[in-house]
């Protein structure tokens, strides 16, 4: 429950500003309608967990499809290094194609992945996405060996070096995953670096609250939630009052409300920032991942919390422009004060 | 040289109203300046097959890319069923991912597709396109499988079934695709079906001008391909020259003409055809595909030649206004007349 931001600072000067741990995964993305998504049984908006048979199947039946990298911390740490920020990622992929492809993409945007590729035999893990009409999307995750993440799987020394260790709730569905967080937030803290995690899903934190409301308790500094996954963490209908719990748990709490904006709490203050306004959402791919990419450039450059939700929203309303999770032009540009 | 079209029809009606041949590729396509083009020694708007080193190469110096399915001849059988119209397509991938995502893809927009994953180990072929903020696209083939396709890997069921063939010339780089060429031809003669070619790309042409010529001359009814591969093809430096060459040895030809529109000779007719104007030309990927397509819809369904290159027209500006080789809306709804 420290809040290294303002503790003594570790002998090291980081390398990097952020370093993500997250699930490895290539999205592909298709559109269809909401009479698919109906017919197919899937929950709209929210991310849903498959096997290969199900996966197999939800891909055969959509049409033509486009593959990108995805995963959540991933495209966050891109939007980092599109703010010509330093991020590295913590993340497994196969030695397949779709490994590769997720690689070539981390390395192009300047994003450090020191991880070896696996050679466990299990593949790539991929995000079935359906956009429909209201430029919704529909995840449907395979996780295949993102979720094999385990302790041994963590480079300590590259956590040691990163100002922010960024955590995605999404990789928190399987157990050596909550042991590597664990271990990850210990590494962090012994070298005086501030730890955040992102809810990711309220799905999510619905299966696996216990563990959520412990990690959050212990080891979290910084916390990044929407509204419904914040309820959620502490089973409340009152958004007033899960913003009280967290406070009481978290010294820095920043919640998204799409178009509302956002707002972060601390234990002194309250701060609303509005949304960025776009001409035409398009996808909305990516958003709490860019907005969390923002946000972590604005703390890790000494802005303050005001600044800190502007650049998230900054980075969201880019991403909910087009196709695709991660940012199209160099969101550096996109601050006015530069 | 027969025009399968008037001679006495076959005895099967046709399954399908175009059987493709060519290479089947997944695009990578990514943006890059023009001073990347220069630095990688890389001729704008040109189509280069390049090896292993080289493509990894490229694609490592290239930024964070988009991968789709794509291949000439495969792109414009998916723009004929976007018209509704049933296309076969005939060309090799592997069992591996991007075999996968072709595959589907295809058979996603109902492209018969009815060979097998190859079980060689030679990966997928790939095409990393870089397209320049000009919209043009140059693009870099690795053929992996799909240029070992020969003889034994034509199925004569599907081409004896399709009105009308149509070959990629960018396959004919390879001897026993050659073969299979011919091979196929016959087979289509045999079954009184109409036999087309597309030259694909003046330098293709100009490395196997002489067996180019021996196929037009002696198989192909119906010639698809711009003003430089024409020129290329006989030598020749004036149009109207090369037009004349064209109608002696084949009975129809259609020449684009990129903004400009196209023509369409015939022994009897000369035809202009102007292009539809788009209002931003965002990536050229796919636009003699996409006009092929529009016009052997056109074609087997019955329309006159000055139709079918409007037809051509409406699918090519459309494809060239977004991201990628292949429609993104249902080409028939674009038909005026539907």
């Amino acid at each position: 429950m420290s809040d290294s931001r303002f503790s003594s600072p570790s002998s090291d000067r980081p390398t990097f500003d952020v370093v993500g741990i997250g699930n490895a995964l290539v999205d592909v993305i298709a559109h269809a309608s909401d009479d698919f998504l109906v017919g197919h049984d899937l929950v709209k908006g929210a991310m849903t967990l498959i096997e290969t048979e199900r996966a197999v199947e939800l891909y055969g039946a959509l049409s033509g499809a486009v593959e990108m990298s995805g995963g959540s911390a991933a495209n966050t740490m891109c939007g980092i290094a599109s703010f010509r920020g330093k991020a590295a990622y913590i993340g497994k992929v196969d030695d397949d194609d779709l490994g590769q492809v997720f690689g070539h993409d981390m390395r192009a945007v300047g994003v450090a992945f020191p991880g070896e590729l696996s050679k466990q035999s299990v593949p790539t893990g991929r995000c079935v996405i359906v956009v429909t009409p209201d430029a919704e999307r529909t995840m449907n995750t395979f996780l295949g060996v993102s979720s094999t993440l385990g302790v041994d799987d963590l480079d300590e020394s590259v956590i040691a070096a990163g100002q922010v260790l960024y955590m995605e709730g999404y990789l928190f569905d399987r157990d050596p995953a909550k042991a590597a967080f664990r271990r990850a937030a210990d590494v962090a803290h012994t070298h005086g670096r501030t730890v955040s995690l992102t809810l990711s899903d309220s799905f999510c934190v619905d299966r696996h609250r216990e563990d959520f409301r412990g990690l959050v308790a212990d080891s979290v500094d910084l916390l990044f939630g929407n509204e419904d996954e914040l309820l959620s963490l502490y089973e409340l209908t009152d958004f007033d009052e899960a913003v009280a719990a967290l406070r009481a748990e978290c010294s820095t709490g920043v919640i998204t409300r799409g178009a509302a904006g956002c707002v972060v709490v601390t234990r002194d203050e309250l701060i609303e920032v509005p949304a960025v306004p776009v001409d035409r959402v398009v996808d909305t791919t990516g958003a709490g991942d860019l907005f969390a990419a923002g946000f972590l450039h604005g703390y890790t450059t000494g802005a303050d919390l005001a600044e800190c939700g502007r650049l998230g929203s900054i980075a969201a309303a880019e991403v909910i422009s087009h196709v695709g999770p991660r940012p199209l032009v160099e969101l550096h540009t996109l601050r006015d004060d530069d």
